[in-house]
């Protein structure tokens, strides 16, 4: 057996960006989905939603007081006798007398022949009669029906992101369900012998499976359904087992580890075998990179450094999820950089950077496998891939992690 | 029986508020929970988290390529017999033989006697022997323990907002459970004998409930548990029994309707009767409010028009409750009102308002009851209680809905 390894030329990352993104572009036309309406928060709504009937529902009072005409009460003190009280809830349907007084609760029921509600402050009462200090134009207090909306009228149009506001007028039209956008459901399938789950003993040469749960976070953050996290060892049958459980539940489904050039590359050796391209994109970290169709499913497959595999979700999916699931893009802001760095030639590379008063500055630990560095970066530094050398001070493209 | 209804004097906005906040800011003092990993992200840290080991955990290759001494490979090219394949999670402790290479991949542990590692690209084998065309240096290509994180290094400091990044450090050193602040738990506590649920056929006189589903919307949206929401007619004693369960569950309970100056106000008649105080705020839409203590938790009554309960969490309670869960204050910012607007003397007014190009507008519709009408609004306008008159193009505060 010889081998001899030649270097592809790599693909520019908006190549391989775009590519990415057409595969997952058609995930725009998913299918809208019902939720209960305590659930819609953060929802966008799938369909316009027109009011099913009329906000007041009835014509009803504004106020604590009573609901008289208004030429009872021209000529003021007024007295007048009481026919009825009036409480919110009341359904029995009193009608005002002419030249009386019907006590009503606010969001009660104005009864017909009344024209107007007194507010209590400005009224006294035995119970039998009540005076009247305050002369009352016609609708005086008294909310028509329709005023707020009526019925089919637009109260929230399809696209609507669902704040409170939203879900009060929808919940006060009696909608129980509402029609939202299915978010996109991904599945998460990490690779690796030398990985093992939090909590387990490390025997030498293990080491904890982080990408699981970092790459679940990512997507839950932006807004994705992590349907499923899975664990596969280096083994071809283990690993097309699993990838077959998360292609059958998912949209898309994200791969880290099994892409570069060793020996037991599981993840390139299967699904290259089912027509997946793998290469080298000009991108560090995050070089080797897989893109495949499974049974139609989209299946991303990222290098399984750690630091690698959060960079390539940034790059790679982090745009495209954003767009399918209507949140805004990230914003891409220009800032000095505070350091001078070197960069490979023909490489693309994201530093993490801190963001401090006067620019951007690198964090301590730039390798694909510092980890732990990178939780102190709070954005990503892009180094065009013809730059070699960056000045301190040199103006640069910096994107929020 | 007689009734008259003195006015008592309104209290001011902000002394209510700061009544609220201070019954409510020792929850500040919450304990901590503990919750899996993959539960943690958006929640912050409890406490300081260091390092419980070394990052990276073993001395590993950074590169899929052969393991050798530098010295083996100073003069190039060099054919070195291959002493055996390290692949990543190989446990068994290979030592390389002097003069000798070992294959490993990248993550698998260098060998001890190699001090590089030769990346596959740069080298060819036929199974038996590697040859190798590049010279490297101690070090190259080799991850030394401890250079990412040392064990008992701080990791992540108390009160660290938790993101992708900081999830993937505290998982690559095998955390699987993080104790991080537990959210304000809130119970919501509709009455109304008119409410019905939403499904509900409605009888004359009778509307849907929304102010539950909104109070538990806002509640969540900024950062708050919602444990119960639940509804009691105008009857003291489901009231009573109600309120024991909301109590019994929550730090901090959100009653809406009764508290006005109607004959059914059951909020006001049983939480009076316990100590609680019940009064006109100098607000609009809002002005009856009631602030108790229930064995010890703060209940906030708002009043039941739709759009009253909403201000009322947004002028009174949404400040204290993102303090509570480390989120950042909302900004007041100040622009130009589009529209002249009149306001009663004495109160202080929250106007509804949509941000347009040059300004803030009014919505259609300020009336408390007008719920669908506050749908289309994206701010509140703060108008002083002293103010009466404000002309178009007053610059005005603003705060996000």
């Amino acid at each position: 057996m010889s081998s001899r390894h030649a270097t592809a030329p790599a693909r520019p990352v908006d190549d391989h960006r775009r590519r990415i993104e057409d595969a997952l572009r058609p995930l725009a036309g998913r299918v809208a989905e019902t939720v209960p309406i305590a659930a819609a928060l953060g929802r966008r709504l799938a369909v316009d939603v027109s009011a099913p009937l009329d906000l007041p529902v009835f014509r009803n009072s504004a106020m604590d007081g009573y609901a008289v005409a208004a030429e009872s009460v021209a000529i003021v003190p007024a007295t007048l006798p009481l026919a009825g009280v009036v409480a919110a809830g009341n359904t029995e349907g009193l009608v005002l007398p002419p030249g009386a007084a019907v006590k009503v609760m606010t969001g009660a029921p104005v009864p017909p022949g009344a024209d107007c509600v007194v507010p209590v402050e400005h009224t006294e009462s035995d119970g039998v009669t009540v005076t009247i200090r305050t002369s009352r134009a016609t609708g005086d207090f008294v909310r028509e029906p329709g005023t707020d909306v009526r019925a089919g009228q637009l109260l929230a149009a399809a696209g609507t992101l669902l704040r409170p506001r939203h879900i009060a007028a929808l919940a006060a039209v009696g909608l129980g369900e509402l029609s939202v956008t299915r978010r996109v459901r991904a599945a998460v399938l990490t690779t690796g012998d030398e990985l093992r789950p939090a909590g387990a003993v490390l025997l030498p040469g293990q080491i904890f499976n982080s990408n699981g749960i970092a790459l679940a976070a990512a997507l839950s953050d932006n807004g994705v359904e992590v349907v499923s996290v899975a664990h596969s060892t280096d083994e071809h049958a283990e690993f097309r087992l699993r990838l077959a459980e998360a292609v059958a539940q998912a949209d898309v489904v994200f791969t880290s580890g099994g892409v570069s050039m060793g020996d037991f590359e599981v993840v390139k050796e299967v699904l290259a075998a089912q027509g997946g391209e793998f290469g080298s994109v000009a991108l560090q970290p995050g070089g080797p990179q897989g893109l495949s169709t499974v049974d139609g499913v989209p299946v991303l497959s990222f290098p399984g450094n750690p630091v690698s595999t959060m960079v390539s979700f940034e790059v790679f999916a982090r745009p495209i999820l954003r767009e399918l699931a209507g949140l805004p893009a990230l914003p891409i802001t220009e800032l000095p950089l505070l350091q001078a760095v070197r960069s490979p030639a023909g490489k693309r590379q994201f530093l993490r950077g801190k963001l401090t008063e006067g620019g951007v500055a690198l964090v301590s630990g730039q390798g694909s496998h510092l980890i732990a560095a990178m939780a102190h970066a709070d954005v990503l530094i892009d180094i065009p891939a013809a730059v070699t050398e960056v000045p301190a001070g040199t103006i640069v493209e910096v994107r929020p992690l």
